[in-house]
Protein backbone atom coordinates (compact mmCIF):
# COMPACT_ATOMS: atom_id res chain seq x y z
CA UNK A 1 0.00 0.00 0.00
CA UNK A 2 1.18 3.29 -0.99
CA UNK A 3 0.19 6.17 0.93
CA UNK A 4 0.73 9.70 -0.45
CA UNK A 5 -0.43 13.29 1.07
CA UNK A 6 -0.01 16.58 -0.80
CA UNK A 7 2.71 17.87 0.68
CA UNK A 8 1.23 21.80 0.58
CA UNK A 9 -2.14 20.04 2.68
CA UNK A 10 0.29 18.28 5.34
CA UNK A 11 -0.47 19.07 9.23
CA UNK A 12 2.18 19.26 11.66
CA UNK A 13 0.25 20.82 14.49
CA UNK A 14 1.34 21.10 18.15
CA UNK A 15 0.36 18.41 20.46
CA UNK A 16 -1.55 20.87 22.97
CA UNK A 17 -2.05 24.76 22.85
CA UNK A 18 -4.67 25.34 26.02
CA UNK A 19 -6.10 28.62 25.25
CA UNK A 20 -7.23 29.91 28.46
CA UNK A 21 -5.61 28.97 31.47
CA UNK A 22 -8.07 30.66 33.51
CA UNK A 23 -10.44 28.34 33.00
CA UNK A 24 -9.10 25.06 33.84
CA UNK A 25 -11.96 23.09 33.47
CA UNK A 26 -12.29 24.30 30.32
CA UNK A 27 -8.57 22.60 29.01
CA UNK A 28 -9.67 19.45 31.00
CA UNK A 29 -12.78 18.79 28.54
CA UNK A 30 -10.98 19.98 25.51
CA UNK A 31 -9.93 17.17 23.21
CA UNK A 32 -8.64 19.09 20.21
CA UNK A 33 -7.39 23.35 20.82
CA UNK A 34 -8.36 25.19 18.58
CA UNK A 35 -5.61 25.51 16.46
CA UNK A 36 -5.72 21.99 16.04
CA UNK A 37 -9.16 21.97 14.78
CA UNK A 38 -9.03 24.97 12.51
CA UNK A 39 -6.19 23.69 10.94
CA UNK A 40 -7.67 20.32 9.92
CA UNK A 41 -11.02 22.08 8.40
CA UNK A 42 -9.25 23.94 6.61
CA UNK A 43 -6.94 21.31 5.29
CA UNK A 44 -10.02 19.19 4.46
CA UNK A 45 -11.44 20.15 1.25
CA UNK A 46 -13.81 18.28 -1.47
CA UNK A 47 -11.13 15.75 -2.97
CA UNK A 48 -11.30 15.64 -6.85
CA UNK A 49 -8.98 12.53 -7.15
CA UNK A 50 -8.36 10.24 -4.79
CA UNK A 51 -4.93 8.09 -4.88
CA UNK A 52 -6.69 4.33 -6.01
CA UNK A 53 -4.08 2.82 -4.12
CA UNK A 54 -4.30 4.06 -0.54
CA UNK A 55 -6.34 2.49 1.51
CA UNK A 56 -7.45 3.44 5.31
CA UNK A 57 -6.00 0.99 7.45
CA UNK A 58 -8.76 -1.13 9.22
CA UNK A 59 -8.44 -0.22 13.37
CA UNK A 60 -8.75 3.96 11.62
CA UNK A 61 -11.71 3.04 9.33
CA UNK A 62 -13.29 1.49 12.50
CA UNK A 63 -13.21 4.00 14.46
CA UNK A 64 -14.75 6.81 11.42
CA UNK A 65 -17.66 4.08 11.28
CA UNK A 66 -18.09 4.64 15.01
CA UNK A 67 -18.48 8.20 14.26
CA UNK A 68 -21.51 7.19 11.78
CA UNK A 69 -22.76 5.40 14.87
CA UNK A 70 -22.66 8.35 17.08
CA UNK A 71 -23.69 10.59 14.96
CA UNK A 72 -27.08 12.85 16.54
CA UNK A 73 -30.01 12.56 14.81
CA UNK A 74 -34.08 13.64 15.88
CA UNK A 75 -35.22 11.69 19.23
CA UNK A 76 -31.98 9.64 18.38
CA UNK A 77 -33.99 7.85 15.89
CA UNK A 78 -31.26 7.30 13.85
CA UNK A 79 -33.37 7.08 10.73
CA UNK A 80 -30.32 5.52 8.39
CA UNK A 81 -28.29 2.97 6.73
CA UNK A 82 -25.00 3.75 6.36
CA UNK A 83 -23.48 1.31 3.15
CA UNK A 84 -19.67 1.33 2.91
CA UNK A 85 -18.73 -0.18 -0.31
CA UNK A 86 -14.79 -1.29 -0.82
CA UNK A 87 -15.59 -4.02 -3.61
CA UNK A 88 -13.29 -2.60 -6.32
CA UNK A 89 -16.22 -3.87 -8.54
CA UNK A 90 -18.99 -2.20 -6.94
CA UNK A 91 -17.22 0.95 -6.99
CA UNK A 92 -16.77 0.82 -10.23
CA UNK A 93 -20.55 0.07 -10.63
CA UNK A 94 -21.08 3.19 -8.95
CA UNK A 95 -19.18 5.72 -11.13
CA UNK A 96 -21.69 6.06 -14.60
CA UNK A 97 -24.43 7.28 -12.34
CA UNK A 98 -21.79 10.06 -10.04
CA UNK A 99 -22.04 12.05 -13.34
CA UNK A 100 -19.28 9.52 -14.28
CA UNK A 101 -17.13 11.05 -11.36
CA UNK A 102 -14.12 8.94 -10.62
CA UNK A 103 -13.68 9.54 -6.70
CA UNK A 104 -16.08 6.14 -6.04
CA UNK A 105 -13.49 4.11 -8.06
CA UNK A 106 -10.39 5.10 -6.67
CA UNK A 107 -11.05 6.03 -2.97
CA UNK A 108 -10.73 3.81 -0.09
CA UNK A 109 -14.15 3.53 1.30
CA UNK A 110 -17.11 4.65 -0.74
CA UNK A 111 -19.97 5.59 1.95
CA UNK A 112 -23.48 5.45 1.19
CA UNK A 113 -26.52 7.60 3.08
CA UNK A 114 -29.71 5.87 3.09
CA UNK A 115 -32.31 7.25 4.85
CA UNK A 116 -35.05 5.16 6.41
CA UNK A 117 -38.42 5.75 4.51
CA UNK A 118 -42.15 5.83 6.66
CA UNK A 119 -40.95 6.25 9.73
CA UNK A 120 -43.63 4.27 11.83
CA UNK A 121 -44.37 2.73 15.05
CA UNK A 122 -42.47 -0.25 14.26
CA UNK A 123 -39.35 1.79 14.14
CA UNK A 124 -40.42 3.77 17.69
CA UNK A 125 -40.99 0.32 19.55
CA UNK A 126 -38.00 -1.04 18.12
CA UNK A 127 -36.08 2.10 19.46
CA UNK A 128 -37.30 2.07 22.44
CA UNK A 129 -36.80 -1.55 23.14
CA UNK A 130 -32.92 -1.05 22.62
CA UNK A 131 -32.99 2.22 25.02
CA UNK A 132 -34.57 -0.19 27.47
CA UNK A 133 -31.60 -3.35 26.58
CA UNK A 134 -28.76 0.03 27.22
CA UNK A 135 -30.24 2.13 29.53
CA UNK A 136 -32.69 -0.59 31.70
CA UNK A 137 -36.34 0.58 32.39
CA UNK A 138 -39.83 -0.41 31.14
CA UNK A 139 -42.07 0.36 28.23
CA UNK A 140 -44.47 1.96 30.43
CA UNK A 141 -42.49 4.10 31.71
CA UNK A 142 -41.79 5.23 28.34
CA UNK A 143 -45.28 5.44 27.49
CA UNK A 144 -45.20 9.38 27.64
CA UNK A 145 -42.18 9.59 25.72
CA UNK A 146 -43.31 7.08 23.18
CA UNK A 147 -46.33 8.83 22.45
CA UNK A 148 -44.67 12.82 22.02
CA UNK A 149 -42.05 10.64 19.09
CA UNK A 150 -45.58 8.77 17.70
CA UNK A 151 -47.45 12.00 17.37
CA UNK A 152 -44.48 14.13 15.52
CA UNK A 153 -44.18 11.51 13.50
CA UNK A 154 -47.67 11.48 12.36
CA UNK A 155 -47.84 15.01 12.66
CA UNK A 156 -45.02 15.29 9.82
CA UNK A 157 -46.78 12.38 7.82
CA UNK A 158 -49.83 14.63 7.73
CA UNK A 159 -47.96 17.43 6.56
CA UNK A 160 -46.46 15.35 3.79
CA UNK A 161 -43.23 16.10 5.39
CA UNK A 162 -41.84 12.91 7.57
CA UNK A 163 -39.11 11.82 4.70
CA UNK A 164 -37.59 15.17 4.08
CA UNK A 165 -37.46 15.48 8.08
CA UNK A 166 -35.57 12.52 8.66
CA UNK A 167 -33.50 12.88 5.20
CA UNK A 168 -32.21 16.00 7.32
CA UNK A 169 -30.82 13.69 10.27
CA UNK A 170 -28.80 12.54 6.99
CA UNK A 171 -26.86 15.26 6.48
CA UNK A 172 -25.89 15.67 10.59
CA UNK A 173 -24.32 12.11 9.58
CA UNK A 174 -22.48 13.55 7.14
CA UNK A 175 -21.65 16.73 8.50
CA UNK A 176 -20.19 15.17 11.71
CA UNK A 177 -18.23 12.03 9.24
CA UNK A 178 -16.45 14.79 7.08
CA UNK A 179 -15.13 16.51 10.42
CA UNK A 180 -14.51 13.36 11.87
CA UNK A 181 -12.43 12.42 8.97
CA UNK A 182 -10.32 15.30 8.41
CA UNK A 183 -9.59 15.49 12.37
CA UNK A 184 -8.17 11.78 11.47
CA UNK A 185 -6.27 12.75 8.42
CA UNK A 186 -8.70 11.37 6.08
CA UNK A 187 -10.01 12.90 3.03
CA UNK A 188 -13.46 12.94 1.62
CA UNK A 189 -15.69 14.07 -1.03
CA UNK A 190 -19.22 14.95 -0.23
CA UNK A 191 -21.40 13.58 -3.70
CA UNK A 192 -25.02 14.76 -3.96
CA UNK A 193 -24.36 14.47 -7.72
CA UNK A 194 -25.47 10.94 -8.06
CA UNK A 195 -28.45 8.83 -9.34
CA UNK A 196 -30.26 7.31 -6.03
CA UNK A 197 -32.17 4.73 -7.62
CA UNK A 198 -29.21 3.59 -9.56
CA UNK A 199 -27.59 3.16 -6.40
CA UNK A 200 -30.17 1.74 -4.71
CA UNK A 201 -30.46 -1.08 -7.43
CA UNK A 202 -26.24 -1.27 -7.28
CA UNK A 203 -26.54 -1.57 -3.36
CA UNK A 204 -29.36 -3.95 -3.22
CA UNK A 205 -31.65 -0.70 -1.38
CA UNK A 206 -34.72 -1.87 -3.60
CA UNK A 207 -38.05 -2.03 -1.47
CA UNK A 208 -35.57 -2.25 1.23
CA UNK A 209 -37.36 0.56 2.97
CA UNK A 210 -34.33 2.63 2.74
CA UNK A 211 -33.53 5.41 -0.13
CA UNK A 212 -29.91 6.59 -1.01
CA UNK A 213 -29.73 10.35 0.26
CA UNK A 214 -26.29 11.11 -0.66
CA UNK A 215 -22.85 9.55 -0.69
CA UNK A 216 -19.05 10.53 0.45
CA UNK A 217 -16.33 9.22 -0.45
CA UNK A 218 -13.31 8.56 1.50
CA UNK A 219 -9.67 7.88 1.63
CA UNK A 220 -6.66 9.59 0.57
CA UNK A 221 -5.97 12.45 -2.05
CA UNK A 222 -3.87 11.65 -5.24
CA UNK A 223 -0.59 13.53 -5.04
CA UNK A 224 -1.19 15.34 -8.07
CA UNK A 225 -4.97 16.84 -7.55
CA UNK A 226 -4.70 20.17 -8.55
CA UNK A 227 -7.53 21.19 -6.22
CA UNK A 228 -5.76 20.45 -3.11
CA UNK A 229 -3.85 23.55 -2.74
CA UNK A 230 -6.29 25.94 -3.96
CA UNK A 231 -7.01 28.21 -1.72
CA UNK A 232 -11.07 27.82 0.33
CA UNK A 233 -13.27 30.38 -0.96
CA UNK A 234 -15.88 31.19 1.96
CA UNK A 235 -17.72 34.37 2.42
CA UNK A 236 -16.52 36.28 5.20
CA UNK A 237 -17.58 35.34 8.63
CA UNK A 238 -19.24 39.11 8.53
CA UNK A 239 -21.12 38.04 5.73
CA UNK A 240 -22.83 34.59 7.03
CA UNK A 241 -22.75 35.28 10.54
CA UNK A 242 -25.21 38.19 12.29
CA UNK A 243 -24.42 38.83 16.11
CA UNK A 244 -27.41 39.67 18.15
CA UNK B 1 -18.29 33.25 35.75
CA UNK B 2 -18.92 29.75 37.44
CA UNK B 3 -18.14 27.06 34.90
CA UNK B 4 -19.10 23.62 36.12
CA UNK B 5 -18.97 19.98 34.30
CA UNK B 6 -20.92 17.09 34.98
CA UNK B 7 -17.85 15.34 36.40
CA UNK B 8 -19.35 11.96 35.08
CA UNK B 9 -18.79 13.12 31.72
CA UNK B 10 -15.29 14.86 32.17
CA UNK B 11 -13.04 13.75 29.46
CA UNK B 12 -9.21 13.22 31.08
CA UNK B 13 -8.14 11.84 27.70
CA UNK B 14 -4.17 10.89 26.95
CA UNK B 15 -2.63 13.15 24.58
CA UNK B 16 -1.67 11.68 21.30
CA UNK B 17 -1.76 8.13 20.54
CA UNK B 18 -0.91 6.87 17.36
CA UNK B 19 -2.59 3.99 15.93
CA UNK B 20 -0.15 2.29 13.40
CA UNK B 21 3.16 2.86 13.51
CA UNK B 22 3.97 1.43 10.23
CA UNK B 23 1.77 4.10 8.34
CA UNK B 24 3.65 7.65 9.29
CA UNK B 25 1.94 9.67 7.07
CA UNK B 26 -1.17 9.31 8.74
CA UNK B 27 0.39 9.64 12.19
CA UNK B 28 1.46 13.19 10.04
CA UNK B 29 -1.77 14.27 9.13
CA UNK B 30 -3.78 13.04 12.25
CA UNK B 31 -4.68 16.36 14.58
CA UNK B 32 -6.78 13.78 17.05
CA UNK B 33 -6.28 10.19 17.88
CA UNK B 34 -8.95 8.09 17.55
CA UNK B 35 -9.34 7.62 21.29
CA UNK B 36 -9.76 11.15 21.27
CA UNK B 37 -12.35 11.42 18.74
CA UNK B 38 -14.06 8.56 19.80
CA UNK B 39 -14.48 9.80 23.61
CA UNK B 40 -15.69 13.57 22.75
CA UNK B 41 -18.28 12.03 20.22
CA UNK B 42 -19.41 9.74 22.80
CA UNK B 43 -18.92 12.67 25.93
CA UNK B 44 -21.39 14.45 23.67
CA UNK B 45 -25.44 14.49 24.54
CA UNK B 46 -28.23 16.81 23.40
CA UNK B 47 -27.67 19.03 26.96
CA UNK B 48 -31.34 19.37 28.40
CA UNK B 49 -30.05 21.60 30.94
CA UNK B 50 -27.35 24.29 30.61
CA UNK B 51 -25.25 26.37 33.05
CA UNK B 52 -26.60 30.01 32.99
CA UNK B 53 -23.71 31.22 34.35
CA UNK B 54 -21.25 29.67 32.42
CA UNK B 55 -20.08 31.38 29.01
CA UNK B 56 -17.94 30.03 26.50
CA UNK B 57 -14.82 32.42 26.17
CA UNK B 58 -14.60 34.51 23.34
CA UNK B 59 -11.83 33.49 21.95
CA UNK B 60 -13.48 29.96 21.82
CA UNK B 61 -16.08 30.69 20.48
CA UNK B 62 -14.97 32.57 17.69
CA UNK B 63 -13.10 29.08 16.85
CA UNK B 64 -16.90 27.57 16.65
CA UNK B 65 -17.86 30.32 14.24
CA UNK B 66 -15.33 29.48 12.33
CA UNK B 67 -16.27 26.07 12.20
CA UNK B 68 -19.21 27.25 10.68
CA UNK B 69 -18.29 29.77 8.31
CA UNK B 70 -15.63 26.79 7.22
CA UNK B 71 -18.27 24.14 6.60
CA UNK B 72 -19.10 22.40 3.31
CA UNK B 73 -21.83 23.13 0.78
CA UNK B 74 -22.69 21.74 -2.34
CA UNK B 75 -20.52 23.79 -5.00
CA UNK B 76 -19.62 25.82 -1.90
CA UNK B 77 -22.42 28.01 -2.88
CA UNK B 78 -22.83 28.20 1.41
CA UNK B 79 -26.82 29.01 1.00
CA UNK B 80 -26.94 30.40 4.63
CA UNK B 81 -26.95 32.99 7.44
CA UNK B 82 -25.97 31.75 10.79
CA UNK B 83 -27.26 34.22 13.65
CA UNK B 84 -25.58 33.80 16.79
CA UNK B 85 -28.05 35.00 19.85
CA UNK B 86 -26.17 36.14 22.90
CA UNK B 87 -28.71 38.52 24.54
CA UNK B 88 -30.21 37.78 27.05
CA UNK B 89 -33.71 39.44 26.23
CA UNK B 90 -33.49 38.23 22.88
CA UNK B 91 -32.83 34.55 24.11
CA UNK B 92 -35.38 34.36 26.72
CA UNK B 93 -37.89 35.70 23.34
CA UNK B 94 -37.21 32.50 21.88
CA UNK B 95 -37.83 29.87 25.02
CA UNK B 96 -41.90 30.47 24.18
CA UNK B 97 -41.56 29.35 20.41
CA UNK B 98 -39.27 26.67 21.46
CA UNK B 99 -41.57 24.10 22.62
CA UNK B 100 -40.90 26.05 26.00
CA UNK B 101 -37.63 24.42 27.02
CA UNK B 102 -35.28 26.70 28.68
CA UNK B 103 -32.38 25.82 26.39
CA UNK B 104 -32.35 29.09 24.49
CA UNK B 105 -32.31 30.77 27.52
CA UNK B 106 -29.88 28.88 29.60
CA UNK B 107 -27.03 28.37 26.84
CA UNK B 108 -24.19 30.53 26.04
CA UNK B 109 -25.08 30.86 22.53
CA UNK B 110 -27.62 30.45 20.56
CA UNK B 111 -27.39 29.75 17.06
CA UNK B 112 -29.80 29.30 14.54
CA UNK B 113 -29.12 28.14 10.98
CA UNK B 114 -30.81 30.30 8.56
CA UNK B 115 -31.22 28.92 4.81
CA UNK B 116 -31.27 31.22 1.98
CA UNK B 117 -34.15 31.00 -0.44
CA UNK B 118 -34.63 30.97 -3.74
CA UNK B 119 -30.91 31.03 -4.40
CA UNK B 120 -30.21 32.54 -8.08
CA UNK B 121 -28.07 33.94 -10.15
CA UNK B 122 -27.48 36.58 -8.26
CA UNK B 123 -26.01 34.71 -5.39
CA UNK B 124 -23.94 32.53 -7.93
CA UNK B 125 -22.35 35.42 -9.53
CA UNK B 126 -21.51 37.09 -5.73
CA UNK B 127 -19.75 33.44 -4.65
CA UNK B 128 -17.80 33.65 -8.56
CA UNK B 129 -16.78 37.42 -7.60
CA UNK B 130 -15.29 35.92 -4.07
CA UNK B 131 -13.43 32.92 -5.87
CA UNK B 132 -12.14 35.60 -7.87
CA UNK B 133 -11.05 37.76 -4.96
CA UNK B 134 -9.71 34.87 -3.32
CA UNK B 135 -8.18 32.79 -6.08
CA UNK B 136 -7.66 35.44 -8.89
CA UNK B 137 -8.65 34.58 -12.49
CA UNK B 138 -11.45 35.87 -14.39
CA UNK B 139 -15.20 35.39 -14.55
CA UNK B 140 -14.48 34.54 -18.80
CA UNK B 141 -12.22 31.48 -17.15
CA UNK B 142 -15.03 30.25 -14.89
CA UNK B 143 -18.05 30.92 -17.71
CA UNK B 144 -18.40 26.57 -17.76
CA UNK B 145 -18.63 26.41 -14.04
CA UNK B 146 -20.88 28.97 -13.66
CA UNK B 147 -23.43 27.21 -16.46
CA UNK B 148 -23.01 24.25 -14.43
CA UNK B 149 -24.03 25.78 -11.23
CA UNK B 150 -26.84 28.21 -12.92
CA UNK B 151 -28.20 24.97 -14.62
CA UNK B 152 -27.63 22.58 -11.41
CA UNK B 153 -30.09 25.56 -9.64
CA UNK B 154 -32.86 25.85 -12.55
CA UNK B 155 -33.12 22.03 -12.29
CA UNK B 156 -34.24 21.95 -8.80
CA UNK B 157 -35.89 24.94 -9.17
CA UNK B 158 -37.95 23.21 -11.77
CA UNK B 159 -38.73 20.16 -9.64
CA UNK B 160 -39.60 22.02 -6.48
CA UNK B 161 -36.54 20.87 -4.77
CA UNK B 162 -34.59 24.37 -4.78
CA UNK B 163 -35.21 25.33 -1.01
CA UNK B 164 -35.11 21.57 -0.11
CA UNK B 165 -31.78 21.23 -1.44
CA UNK B 166 -30.22 23.73 -0.09
CA UNK B 167 -31.79 23.25 3.58
CA UNK B 168 -29.64 20.03 3.37
CA UNK B 169 -27.00 22.07 3.95
CA UNK B 170 -27.64 23.40 6.81
CA UNK B 171 -27.71 20.65 8.04
CA UNK B 172 -23.66 19.64 7.06
CA UNK B 173 -23.33 23.08 8.70
CA UNK B 174 -25.21 21.83 12.45
CA UNK B 175 -22.93 18.40 12.51
CA UNK B 176 -19.80 19.76 12.09
CA UNK B 177 -20.62 22.88 14.52
CA UNK B 178 -21.32 19.89 17.23
CA UNK B 179 -18.16 17.68 16.56
CA UNK B 180 -16.12 20.79 16.36
CA UNK B 181 -17.75 21.70 20.18
CA UNK B 182 -18.05 18.17 21.62
CA UNK B 183 -13.39 18.77 20.57
CA UNK B 184 -13.25 21.88 22.43
CA UNK B 185 -15.34 20.58 25.11
CA UNK B 186 -18.32 22.53 24.77
CA UNK B 187 -21.90 21.40 25.17
CA UNK B 188 -24.94 21.62 22.13
CA UNK B 189 -28.36 20.95 22.11
CA UNK B 190 -29.45 20.29 18.31
CA UNK B 191 -33.17 22.20 18.28
CA UNK B 192 -36.11 21.43 15.75
CA UNK B 193 -38.88 21.90 17.66
CA UNK B 194 -39.02 25.45 17.12
CA UNK B 195 -41.19 27.79 15.49
CA UNK B 196 -39.18 29.18 12.53
CA UNK B 197 -41.92 31.83 11.52
CA UNK B 198 -41.52 33.52 15.31
CA UNK B 199 -37.80 32.93 15.56
CA UNK B 200 -37.64 34.84 11.82
CA UNK B 201 -39.73 37.69 13.11
CA UNK B 202 -37.53 37.98 16.24
CA UNK B 203 -34.49 37.91 14.45
CA UNK B 204 -35.34 40.43 11.91
CA UNK B 205 -35.24 37.81 8.98
CA UNK B 206 -38.73 37.92 7.94
CA UNK B 207 -38.29 39.30 4.29
CA UNK B 208 -34.53 39.29 4.34
CA UNK B 209 -34.68 36.23 2.30
CA UNK B 210 -33.28 33.83 5.05
CA UNK B 211 -35.38 31.39 6.93
CA UNK B 212 -34.84 29.91 9.96
CA UNK B 213 -34.35 26.14 9.78
CA UNK B 214 -32.69 24.83 12.94
CA UNK B 215 -31.11 25.51 15.97
CA UNK B 216 -28.40 24.55 18.11
CA UNK B 217 -27.92 26.15 21.82
CA UNK B 218 -23.82 25.76 22.85
CA UNK B 219 -22.69 26.38 26.49
CA UNK B 220 -21.86 24.56 29.32
CA UNK B 221 -23.91 21.75 31.32
CA UNK B 222 -25.78 22.35 34.64
CA UNK B 223 -24.10 19.58 37.04
CA UNK B 224 -27.63 18.63 37.33
CA UNK B 225 -28.45 17.60 34.43
CA UNK B 226 -29.39 14.22 34.85
CA UNK B 227 -29.03 12.98 31.11
CA UNK B 228 -25.69 13.66 31.07
CA UNK B 229 -24.58 10.72 33.02
CA UNK B 230 -27.24 8.50 30.64
CA UNK B 231 -26.00 6.04 28.30
CA UNK B 232 -26.18 6.78 24.74
CA UNK B 233 -28.42 4.94 22.96
CA UNK B 234 -27.32 3.59 19.60
CA UNK B 235 -28.35 0.71 17.57
CA UNK B 236 -25.50 -1.95 16.91
CA UNK B 237 -23.02 -1.11 13.79
CA UNK B 238 -24.03 -4.37 12.60
CA UNK B 239 -27.80 -3.28 12.61
CA UNK B 240 -27.10 0.58 10.70
CA UNK B 241 -23.62 0.14 8.71
CA UNK B 242 -23.96 -2.48 5.30
CA UNK B 243 -20.85 -3.64 4.33
CA UNK B 244 -20.11 -4.35 0.28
Amino acid sequence: MILQTSKSKTLRLPVADPIEASHPLIRDIMTTSPEQLLGALNWRYATKKFNAAATIPTDLWKTLESALVLAPSSFGLQPWKFVVVTDPQVKAQLVPHSWGQSQPADCSHMVVFAVKTGLDQAHVDHFLARQIEVRGGSLEALAGYRGMMLGSLQKATDAGYLDIWQTHQLYIALGQFMTAAALLGVDTCPMEGIAPVEYDRILGLTGSGYKTVVACAAGYRADDDKYASQKKVRFPASEVVKHI
